[in-house]
């Protein structure tokens, strides 16, 4: 049934029914014109970002489930790259009238199996109408005591990565690239800890086709990517960003905030064994995609380099880290495989760029 | 110039220069991953609502100032109608690439006077290509110690409401009949305080014209509305909400919430001067204007009846109050002039609704 012939109210009563919890901070939850929470012991840190039918995300591959998904955590990880602890959630999702009401469910079906994972509650949005392409926006409160900014990197920090870097990149260019089939397979089986018979993907402008077990984790990174928590490192880190636009790019915010410059050795970039397979397979540059590729949502920051903190840094409980390079003075520099140097060229992602 | 000749990141450098503020409560503004603001004493009230293209307002009509304008006014609307204050805004934009930057800072003109009159301040937010229509996303946090919901009427309470109901929906009825020369005019005129040489406005259905001073209040109701000020009426209030979606539909989410009935004298409806000659120009139903109008984005409001209430009710400084009915045990009820009582329809706009 078409979320038109249900009704906004009959959907938001639903909404409000499903997603509402008790927790002593929330005293005024769903519901009302605004939501009112307790006051806090720590800073707020908010962030908030859309996501754009036709710009952020494609339905021919992208499930609603997915879009739910990720829109939760591209939020998360922003609060993350802050040193935050992400709280409370705020949904403003508009949506074509002719939607089918099972799709609208498995939207929130994606968005529920997000804020379980970040112990986040929703408090409220709104939901209306649009004329032609779904657009969605989310806005996340959390608390944080110890922030981490772009601006503190100093001279001397080492520069680390959380994770892989590329992965999200190498997986769209995939999914750009497969069959109708393919992408009806990769919109219905996507999703963290799925264990269905794994198939096999066609590629709809060549012969050659990619295992399930070598596309999953890259496709995975693209669609449903898991915001990396930033508790640990956060007791070390001098400076913080989440990487969304591309590593360079991201890298230089950091460099122009804290005014300093940053050398990466490009044979230390955590480069995943599949995204090697699939660039391979694709004819894909691996260096361009992990330095440019954008929505990693990896964590990129800087720490001190005392050896206690660089041991500490390496063996982290909660998650993966590398060290890629340091920060210099002025110069952005990378160092290739030849020890040569060269200047860092920050591309990634613009709007509205020509 | 195309917005996509400028370029994201241009854009995004000049709007944070633009906006960027100093508070003592902010801590990271605009410009990081996400903002940080300082604990704050007070409970937290939080709000998010989004306007798009084709639904929500047309740009045959509305300008970009109109638009931005109106976005801050329905967010600090629902923070005031909790009894809050408003504090901090947020901002998610999707435009079209070729929109041009005149226009793109035509709203933030809007959005900078709104948030001037409000004394808020921008932190954060988004900005991204839209592939066909504009959708822009708010939120707004604001902070309160004595918080009104919608669920506090008793029986007994008397009903109030601000200003007058109608005039934004007989605006909007106005707007949609105009000639394209005097969509023009609007377009290029509606500003709050403006005072320049009063135009007359054409209808394109009928040879009949309008005068801009019966115009004027009603089309600048609908394009620029001022949330009211609820400071001082939560001293009093027991339950609170802004009238959006229309009179009697959110009269009934107060009766919902309070688990009480309402009854409504018609001949007491606050109706201006304007709406009334501008009703019977187009021919148009004044009760259904006033009952189910929405976007008046007046507060409505319910206070126990002890007479020095009442009499501090009726005088209060910031603005006029008219008491249109009583909090009753269980029936929904107008009354019409010949004292005869019928059931209230609650109509209003419903997003979905076939």
């Amino acid at each position: 049934m078409h979320i038109s012939r249900v009704g906004e109210l009959k959907l938001l009563k639903e909404v409000r029914e499903r997603f509402s919890s008790t927790d002593a901070d929330i005293l005024i939850g769903i519901g009302d014109d605004a939501a009112v929470i307790a006051p806090q012991k720590e800073n707020l840190v908010v962030t908030t970002d859309m996501m754009n039918e036709g710009v952020h995300f494609d339905l021919s591959y992208s499930s609603f489930f997915h879009i739910g998904f990720k829109l939760i955590s591209v939020n998360v990880s922003d609060i993350m790259a802050m040193g935050g602890k992400p709280r409370f959630l705020f949904l403003n999702i508009s949506i074509k009238k002719d939607t089918e009401e099972e799709a609208f469910w498995k939207l929130y079906e994606g968005i529920a199996y997000a804020m379980d994972i970040y112990g986040i509650k929703l408090l409220g949005g709104d939901l209306c109408s649009s004329k032609n392409d779904m657009a969605l926006s989310a806005t996340v409160l959390g608390t944080g005591s110890k922030i981490i900014t772009r601006g503190g990197a100093s001279v001397g920090d080492r520069i680390y990565v959380t994770g892989n870097i590329g992965d999200s990149a190498c997986g769209l260019e995939m999914l750009q690239r497969l069959t109708d089939e393919s992408k009806e397979i990769v919109k219905n089986s996507i999703r963290i800890g799925d264990t269905e018979t794994p198939p096999i993907l066609q590629f709809s402008d060549s012969p050659i086709h990619i295992d399930w077990n070598i596309a999953e984790p890259l496709l995975r990174r693209h669609l449903t990517p898991l915001a990396r928590d930033s508790s640990e490192i956060a007791q070390y880190a001098s400076s913080m960003i989440d990487i969304s636009d591309g590593l360079f790019i991201d890298l230089c915010r950091i460099c122009d905030e804290s005014n300093v410059g940053a050398k990466i050795y490009l044979d230390k970039l955590p480069i995943s064994y599949e995204m090697r397979f699939a660039a391979e397979i694709m004819g894909l540059d691996l260096l361009h995609l992990a330095a440019s590729g954008g929505e990693d949502y990896e964590l990129l920051f800087t720490a001190p380099t005392e050896d206690n903190l660089k041991s500490q840094i390496s063996n982290l409980k909660s998650q993966r880290i590398t060290c890629i390079g340091e920060i210099i003075e002025k110069d952005r520099v990378v160092v290739d495989k030849a020890g040569k140097e060269l200047p860092m060229k920050a591309e990634g992602y613009q709007h509205f760029k020509a």
